[in-house]
């Protein structure tokens, strides 16, 4: 989408070098924004692990480039390139130990692997892994650009209903939590994917960014993306949601997620369960939007069976912003005797969820409108 | 409670001057402990305007002195105390704007004029306000102590059922959001007050405390106040209760309130409401303590009828802490164009409330319970 009027990606092939990508170091953001170049494994393992790219999708892609990155490199890293398929399966091994929770990552690394087993040297692997990143990566594009197309037809019928019931150039109130934008993803969002093409297709649409403590991805990353694409935003703590929806001022709730077991239930940042509950309680319709490579098809039970990262406790006790003077500040917010627990993730229950906005059209969150839908996880 | 080994409360008489009161005042905490001298009528109301202090019983314990205090000035500031008893009312109409939401302020004011109707001369006018803000301070330690007390009880209740279902040395956990402590009363605090009468009797606990967004108030009160008097406890994002009550990591909640109707509806720091649905989805107790005073016996709806706080979005934009070199910083979060949205409270409906901790025991929140113990309101 926009930045600064110029059309961006959140990844993208460095033009200057093979086997080498450029993305935007999202740790920066919004107050500089930073492109780094990657090209070696541990570049981008460091990369996923630090999070300077987040979101499932952007994980997924950015490992299978880090598998092709580690192609390019072998050749000239070691001098005995006889085990150059070890290295490569090494190399997914490592990439598969940077998080755990998005499942994006071990699905796009296992696509990888699929490549690498049917390649017979070291040049066509080269070649077929690399591919194979761009390949997905066009894929996650024409995902989350199927997503918003999907979700639009909601956020419309809303926008009709309003205009129906006498409000006259009504606008379409959606909260979202965390980034599911397209700085998680390569283009559009997925979350975000229904606000972009509502907003150019001039549907009035205004988006309650929750700031989604404590990496602060809303008020950090949602608010800069929706605000460089000119869509209406206002931040908000992750506690004021309940009251929005108690006093009607929520229309949908569109959030993304890490990972969506075969019967709906849906990891996503930490928080995202208890605006689910507000939204069922308020009566809010509460969608999820995911590509296919979100569902774990292997899983039933998404509060026992999906792992949920447990960070640091100082992502808790720190914040980081710009000073007055203009620099980038780390800032202590508690007793520095204090302790804390840091849990990436919640699972939302697949009762709780309106339904999955997805790139192969909507469909409720229950095992058999999704395997319907994609009798392929 | 305890701070640094000695007794404190969180306001007091100053001992070395008539008409003046000494109180913490709360913006520099945890950082620094700064003792306020608040010797004038606009001196504590921006005391209280501006959260030197804060809390639903401290702010009417705050006011209550600020009337005294301004009649302890009339004499000085005025060539024609004829007029005395307009000056005391207009101090009472100043102190009534400071804050709308917490109940208690109203109240204490109301308590205020009712003897400034009682009194003869500006000399008795004197002595019966700072008499009766004192029995209001007064009230308020005993009101909290009540409170405590009667919450041990359904503390030392879960010990024993842990105890009984085979743990050794069971501990109980607990979630509060916001401060509810002794910063926010007189000395216990409302919420608080059973954990430490719970601590003190020897029944193992630990806290988990919501970092309350926008200001932080868990972080940085609630933190500061249970590490310095030795309970256990734990620094969470707002985002975590959910999944921390999904696996069995919570025993109970306990909440404050700044107003609650008849009905049981309760005001409290925004998103309590979410931690409300959270547990009643997990089966988990929710409970809300608080003194007689903060009940609103006028209302009946609280989420229609309660009025919330919309204070500026800058608190939300901006977070102040303390840098890597000790500087008191205030660091932006978002993108410098972004706006905000920050209103103060949220409004849990009684169906949500497992019971109301009082100073005169526990009750479940309907009208016919309250009204049973509190005919008086």
């Amino acid at each position: 989408m926009n930045v600064f009027q110029k059309k961006f990606t959140a990844i993208w092939p460095n033009m200057s070098a093979v086997g080498s990508v450029q993305l935007i170091d999202q740790r920066f953001l919004p107050h500089q924004m930073v492109i780094e170049t990657v090209n070696s494994l541990e570049g981008m393992a460091v990369a996923i692990e630090q999070m300077h790219v987040r979101g499932a999708p952007l994980i997924g892609i950015s490992a299978a480039f880090g598998v092709a990155i580690a192609a390019y490199r072998v050749h000239e890293e070691t001098h005995s390139p006889s085990n150059w398929r070890e290295q490569l399966y090494a190399a997914i091994a490592r990439l598969k130990r940077t998080r755990p929770t998005a499942v994006n990552l071990f699905w796009a690394l296992e696509e990888q692997r699929k490549i690498l087993d049917g390649t017979q040297s070291l040049l066509s692997a080269k070649e077929a892994l690399w591919s194979n990143a761009l390949a997905l990566m066009e894929d996650d594009l024409h995902a989350c650009h199927s997503i918003g197309m999907h979700g639009l037809k909601l956020i419309k019928e809303i926008a009709d209903k309003k205009r129906f019931d006498g409000v006259i150039d009504p606008i379409v109130n959606i909260l979202t939590h965390c980034n599911a934008g397209w700085l998680a993803c390569v283009d559009y969002g997925t979350a975000t994917a229904p606000m972009y093409l509502a907003h150019d297709a001039g549907i009035k649409i205004h988006v309650w960014v929750d700031e989604t403590r404590p990496r602060n991805q809303g008020a950090k990353l949602t608010a800069w993306e929706l605000g460089q694409h000119g869509v209406p935003h206002t931040l908000i703590p992750d506690n004021a949601g309940g009251h929005l929806m108690q006093h009607g001022m929520v229309d949908l709730v569109i959030v993304g997620a890490d990972r969506v077991t075969r019967t709906g239930d849906a990891a996503n940042k930490i928080g995202t369960y208890l605006k689910a509950l507000a939204a069922v309680d308020n009566h809010v319709p509460f969608y999820v939007a995911l590509p296919k490579s979100t569902f774990d098809g292997s899983l039933r039970d998404g509060i026992h069976e999906i792992p949920i990262e447990a960070r640091g406790g100082d992502e808790v006790r720190f914040i980081d912003g710009i000073s007055i003077t203009g620099q980038c500040v780390e800032v202590l917010i508690c007793p520095n005797t204090t302790k804390a627990l840091n849990y990436g993730f919640d699972v939302t229950p697949a009762r709780l969820i309106s339904g999955l906005i997805t790139d192969r059209g909507v469909c409720s969150a229950t095992e058999s409108a999704i395997t319907a839908l994609f009798p392929d996880i």
